[in-house]
């Protein structure tokens, strides 16, 4: 298997760092970018640097590409398609599931086995504990390659449906950026009391580590679908008036946990304010 | 030390937690609750219950309040003042900053000794690790008391003004909260292909963890006020329009991650965006 070619089409911090993996383990591996420079440091790993797409393309059994967002895909990849076809794109670029589907029926015109990526990790977390990638596309691709994959981080396969990675990548970045907002909001809270963004990143990353543990709890509620069991804090309860009372006093913005306590408050005014703050759920799937 | 009569003023689920630790350890310890039932358990542990605030304030040298609200605190407390008189009160009712000030200069007037405490952790993780308790109020309580303190977790003292321990306590919880809401949007997102919530904790609750290992970088950035370091992912990158449209394709509301999207884009349309994600707490800090 290290015996497959890869060629790695965008060498941002990512792109890099998934290719750097691959010359790693011995993978015969070409990068291109499209501005020249990102190539110099793979280079003297022991891959190779393509002067255009096309050759990189031609490099390869599977192409990997690491682009800003579909439309890059396209820019990149429409001029070469002729020479994709027979090769396998396992696209890691950020796309909405839509993009991903549109991405997967122009593979597959061009006769090309398509497989999509998220990865979810940070670029120093590639090949290390911690990370894993979500697939979905070709199930053949994905069992043909998977030696290659599984040097990223876990490999998950979630069905031919193209779409469902990027979802699933989706949805978990969205957890992510959410709790970066609220980390640097807390930040921003305790500024003026003399308390630097470090010394409360000390404190916040282990409490909001240890507050995933509370997330199956949400879950198990969720999907019963009852409110009302018995054991959780209510909605009444997590109001959060204080905290956006003491935001507003410390001069900042408010919208950060005003947002969170908009989702409470419409089930409140519907009349749930006794069950369980699993509820806000609701709030999120139905739109106001 | 074990010889503290101790007095626990509402017996809700934390109260509860709190008194137990105190029974076990061996504190003579005395419960109370507004509303009646709540004690027969702890006093099946060893606690003494009191039919009244005002013997359960007499009963003890430290009086903990763990009631609903600030105003939950002064209708207890207030009929009961002149007993206080030369105890210690230890409030860890989640309060605003300024609530705790107000009642730390009422408890001034009346000759009690005040600390104020903000409590991170949930009920079931009270003396366990990873409980950490959060004080700021008399100097001389806490180093008084403290090994009865650190029956519930890791005591830290932040200063006489009672004030500063309720700020923090909301930051930490201004992060959990809303970090809560991201996990409920994503598995929102994931819903309708089928992805339980149950299946969808599984893999958010471990990658949001390890993403809190990225939270002492922005610190590091905020603190230095320089977004411009290299090695950050820029605003533009982050732009989030991908996971604020793959939500709307879902049908559910846009408002959790739009919320993260309008503080990244108010610094992107300043003309920040090559400069790092940390800058959305430039955002945080000057409200609209």
């Amino acid at each position: 298997m290290t015996n497959t070619k890869v060629t790695v089409l965008g060498l941002g911090a990512m792109g890099a760092a998934l290719a750097s993996a691959l010359v790693r383990a011995g993978h015969p591996t070409t990068v291109w970018n499209r501005s020249p420079g990102k190539a110099d440091a793979l280079v003297g790993l022991g891959a190779t640097a393509a002067d255009s797409a096309a050759d990189a393309v031609t490099a390869a059994d599977v192409v990997v590409a690491c682009l800003l967002d579909a439309a890059s895909v396209h820019e990149v990849l429409d001029p070469v398609a002729d020479l994709l076809t027979g090769r396998t794109l396992v696209n890691v670029t950020t796309t909405t599931p839509e993009q991903s589907r549109e991405i997967a029926g122009w593979a597959a015109a061009h006769g090309v086995a398509y497989l999509d990526g998220g990865i979810m990790a940070v670029p120093h977390m590639i090949g290390q504990p911690g990370s894993s990638i979500l697939y979905s596309g070709s199930q053949a691709a994905f069992e043909q390659y998977r030696p290659l994959l599984d040097l990223w981080g876990e490999s998950a396969y979630f069905g031919e449906d193209a779409g469902t990675a990027p979802l699933y990548d989706l949805a978990l970045l969205a957890g992510m950026y959410v709790m970066f907002a609220g980390f640097l909001h807390g930040a921003a809270m305790v500024a003026d009391a003399g308390v630097s963004a470090t010394e409360f990143a000390k404190r916040a990353a282990p409490w909001l580590s240890a507050m995933t543990g509370e997330l199956a709890g949400f879950a198990t509620v969720v999907d019963g679908g009852d409110y009302t069991v018995p054991g959780q804090q209510s909605l009444e309860f997590s109001d959060l008036g204080d905290m956006v009372d003491a935001s507003a006093a410390q001069g900042i913005s408010t919208e950060v946990v005003g947002m969170v306590q908009a989702l409470i408050r419409r089930q409140v005014d519907a009349g749930h304010g006794k069950e369980g703050f699993a509820r806000i759920y609701e709030s999120i799937k139905q739109p106001v």
